[in-house]
């Protein structure tokens, strides 16, 4: 059974208390539970993360081929000035999707620019929690295509 | 029964059965069969154009409130320079996806910037055929959680 | 008696319908009959298109020498992505004005730089319908002074 | 009736003397004279002012509120650097309309960006001494609309 | 006993009476006040002086030190574009602390850089009629240290 | 026996007739003419196409490798904005020339950077009617070479 | 009674130790003295804390709506790299102040742009030790004002 | 007998007074009757004048086709931000020349761009009070040569 | 006799025997034989150069009215950073092409950028050794049409 | 006897696992022992430690004055985003080396400027371990020259 | 007795010969003889210089120390491309003017940036031949002040 | 035994007389005996040239494969300026190191962008004759290395 990584970057942990016009209404663990709720589905498991430490977050990634097949983050504010996320990312031989509850495109020009976008498989960004479970099935359908292809 | 519109930007006619090393093996009929399979299951209408003329998709666009509740957009190489799908999309009262084939963040520096997606409600970018797959599901996800608000 | 094209750009068929914060409540159905009113009492020919298609408004400059003695445009979205409708209007000896119905300098910054405003006449910007109508009436009186130097 | 302010910025008192390929013909005096006639005609009161200083422009338009229902102004190269200007227009509650003689568009690159504009009413560029007189007329019609609305 | 200049730059006049929201209910009387209350309780003297012109305020610069121990100033407009009152602060052997009403660094772009700052002791930005009454505490502490100094 | 395929983009229909000082006298007839006579002697066909449409221009490419085996393309105003006639090139296995028949480089700045030339097999600029005639030359002994690799 | 945080950024710990002429003689004990002094006669609770991990004053500020009702922070280097600190601030509901020891606009050109002061209340810079206490003053005047109006 | 106008910009009225190391230690005083000397002797007049007021420079060289023959300027920190005395040089038919006593070349960034360079004849820069002496050498032998040419 | 100077500018000399990849397997011998040949056939005389000395082409060029009736020329790297160059072809009266063996336009962006471009006749870029051949055939015809206009 | 300080930044603990062909095939262990042995050799002392998190090298440089004589850095990716790490080398009194196991000047553009290499001694970069031990004799060539000047 | 070196740079060769409408009619025999008459008067040798290679003006720039008290450079194009020549200007401890006969800021705008003027005494630029004769006076001058200074 | 060739650029023949505060005391015949006493020991010959020649350095690397191994390089102000010497090290197969004396990051930004580094094995930069002692053991050992792989 293959095992997914989700991080939630910094202030994720402050979801769905302030905000709610940008962020949604969503607290994290609602969040948490509904990905939950598709990985018991779809038989696969799930780790979950979140960190305001952009060192932690690296240290995370870089254990991460050890323990887990697949990464799903949000780097929140650290997807514009991390390089290191990136060159974990990069370095760690497993594949990984950028996600954004938020519509980064249509925000200030400085969140228009993702320093880790370029490393990932991919990237979803806009709708708010579905932006996560979203990002859990490609997840889920790219582990199968690969599993077939072994 | 809601009705979704999916438009194919320029040369995405030709998918599969070039360069599939960038967009990948599947041809848009296949794309698309796998979207009406979806679309049937799900209980929504899909309405599939190709076309590679920016004027015939602003029209398209424009005529969109009076046929449509929903867009799925891969502009393709317009996702670029298009202020005039843009702005239809913005005139346009109906909410809209932006879909690319290919992870644009790893590629040339004029592909990621899009003029498009700030107007969008979301993007999803990366997984090929899936990035599709994934705007319908969550297209379907919107309109039913509208429908629950209204 | 002189005859002056009026050129309407990208989705202003949709004008009054939508977003009617930014381009005003008139349609342009409305706004091409107060234009023909003034026409008419200053007795020129107008000719009025319409068209969302960067090639048909090429097309129609590139042929206007023959039929048209002045063209008023709003060039709309393509004001800022068309050089081949400014290499138009540049090749064709007959002087055009640039038309905005909003006032493109306190909108978003890609709206601020016209590639078409530099081989106009002049531009007008801001006044919602009242922009066509002083355009027109601005044509008139070149048309009129051109006619007393000839 | 209604009293309509017409500032002519810096340089504006050479006008006619000099370079008459780039800012035409007329003098300052023959261009007022032209909008004086208009104003009686349209039984709008006009009070004229050429300054090259600045400050006394900000003066000026500080103190319209009291005095004045609309302003035109052609700030001639304070166009280009005059945040005061800007500032003076934006804390005044009356509507003002930006006039060029020349087309700034089609000179040198430092004249094609206004930092007043975005907060005027609208902007008319490149008519000469017709500039003017459509800024007055465009007054006169926002004035008489606005009346209607109250 | 000390004297300190406080200049208010173009436009302050206005303050109170329009906008507010963003420069505060205060008009630029009752800051005067305030701050003269103050001034007389810690023993210095106050000059207020407030001008659109940036020649005079230069001039009052140039003279100051013949005059005055401190200069607090609000260049407002022309701190972004005021090379002469830079360079007449730093002729000028007295120091000098700039003030802003509002947070300059929430505004348009163009608010954000000072030329004036570099030059300056410090400066203070966002409190509204605070700021000006932050600066005189700053410039009493400032001057009875470089007196203990002497 | 091969067939190039000879695109004039938008605005060339009007060469001859206006901006001679910059776009020479040949008509686009006599270049069409003068390359038919070239193509008849070294035996190979052309096919011709002017079109001021980017999308037509699209369709066409993409199309391409059906019907011809190399392309040779002014794309004008294209050059500089098109991303999906660049696609379209890179798209389709075969090659092209980019030819101009003014020197781009010493013209506006905007002209100086083609989106196509980098997808292109090479660039040919300045020679006014020439410029054809040397690309269709190159055109054919590229061909040659290549039958003989073969 | 109210309760104020002081959160000293990366390296305020050497302060005094190295670099006088740059950050002053004061180490940040006294500093920190002066403000409790302060604190005691105004009738606040101060909480002050040093840390040179940006993930660590993430979250501190995100804890903060429970236990604080205003903050005082010299993001020292993280003024001009953390998005994180800045959305941290900008999603807790309580008011925030930058402090900077030195005039840092008058310092290298990566220092004079602040990611934090945006959605800070205000900003005072340049005057040493006294940033801090003027920083103060400003907070209790503001938890008063506030006070008033509830 | 030709008139030439030496024109002293804004803070010169300080020289000598204050930052001898980057403007010498020459008085305005002596550097005047240094120039008035070297006019007696070539014969001459020389007309002197000092402003701190854009406007009032722009207002004299406005002026100055009716008195003089010839403008030897330095235009100080208007150098960098007037175009509109750029604009009065440029309108006025008379020759002028810049004058800077220190060499802004080697100073910082933004005093290397000239905005009034670009319309005078040419620029002298570096050489203290002799910068003014060579320019008027320079408008002598210029006088001079048009004179013979006349 | 007409005769045409041929410069192959730095590193021109390794041709052939190293990155053929890029550069192509000809060498430069081989390349000065097939130019040798044409030139012999239509009756014109070469003088053909190489030189690393960014001097030596300069001399070169500033001696060439005296000897030569037209230039082609690769300038290679010095096509990115000669001003000198440039100047010598612009103060020259004979007519020059500019020649590149590789598609400068799909190499670096710092490759991207010619100075010499805008002072020549035209440019040919991308065809390895066909590139000089079809220069040598374009300054033929060109050299051809100019006597007929004598 | 003198101690260095070795700091080895994100991402470095997964050195010679993955991407071999950018970092070489060389574990930290491997290179730290060869530092080691050379330490031995040439009779100083090394600390060294390997951190993911920039708060904890903050600490670690703040503290080393009291501890180390030198510090070697590879700053990984924190070479481009650490204003925190640049101002703690700064304030620090003793002498550091950047060092870099790839030449970061033929990746990628962020890759290609060092916040950091300004305020240390030098920088060596592209020698994989090489480049460690490098430092580490520079280091104590250092350390030696400066025994003998006291 | 002092010595000055005068440096012609790159094509000043040609001068007078063509493009007399940029660089006037003199040739540089003309004046070199006007340089050698004034140096005579005012007793000071002159040596004077042309070259196309920057390597020999860096070699004699180098060499001039030992044979030199002043240098009077007009480095046409090498001024925007050299950083060979300011090294030179700025190692070597005799003071230098840059020269330039046309007025390079009114120009094109690569020439408007002098790499060499930030390490001269001054620059002169926009006279002509006078350039020339008015740097030899300021050399001459300043190497009286200095005489009288020892 | 391997050859090495060691390149001092423009002025550097100059060292060790001038500015020694950036570029240290020893003379370049010290650092070159210093740099064959290290050769010596470690059985290596040098080859060591000094020139102010561009096109000398790009004549000297092209023909440096029938005659050396490897190359260090001290471009000096050619670093930022020469393509044709980038051009020459790429074009040769032997591997290069890039010094410099000085830590170029410190210094002026036009020094901080080297053309070079990114085609040589790696640089060495701010040591003073260090740095070259250091490239030289550089290259040794990777010559040794590359021995073993043979």
């Amino acid at each position: 059974m293959k095992t997914i990584l989700v991080i939630h970057g910094p202030n994720l942990n402050l979801l769905g208390k302030r905000q709610p016009d940008i962020y949604g209404k969503s607290s994290l663990k609602k969040i948490n539970e509904s990905l939950l709720k598709i990985a018991k589905k779809q038989k696969v498991n799930l780790k979950i993360v979140q960190s305001n430490h952009e060192g932690q977050i690296v240290d995370l990634i870089g254990k991460s081929p050890e323990n887990f097949d697949f990464i799903i983050i949000n780097p929140a504010a650290y997807t514009h000035t991390s390089i290191a996320i990136r060159d974990a990312i990069s370095a760690c031989s497993i594949p990984a999707i950028e996600v954004h509850l938020s519509n980064i495109y249509s925000r200030e020009e400085f969140r228009q620019h993702s320093l880790i976008a370029g490393v990932c498989k991919g990237q979803i960004a806009g709708f708010g929690a579905i932006s996560y479970e979203l990002a859990l099935l490609a997840a889920i359908k790219i582990l199968k295509q690969s599993k077939v292809n072994d």
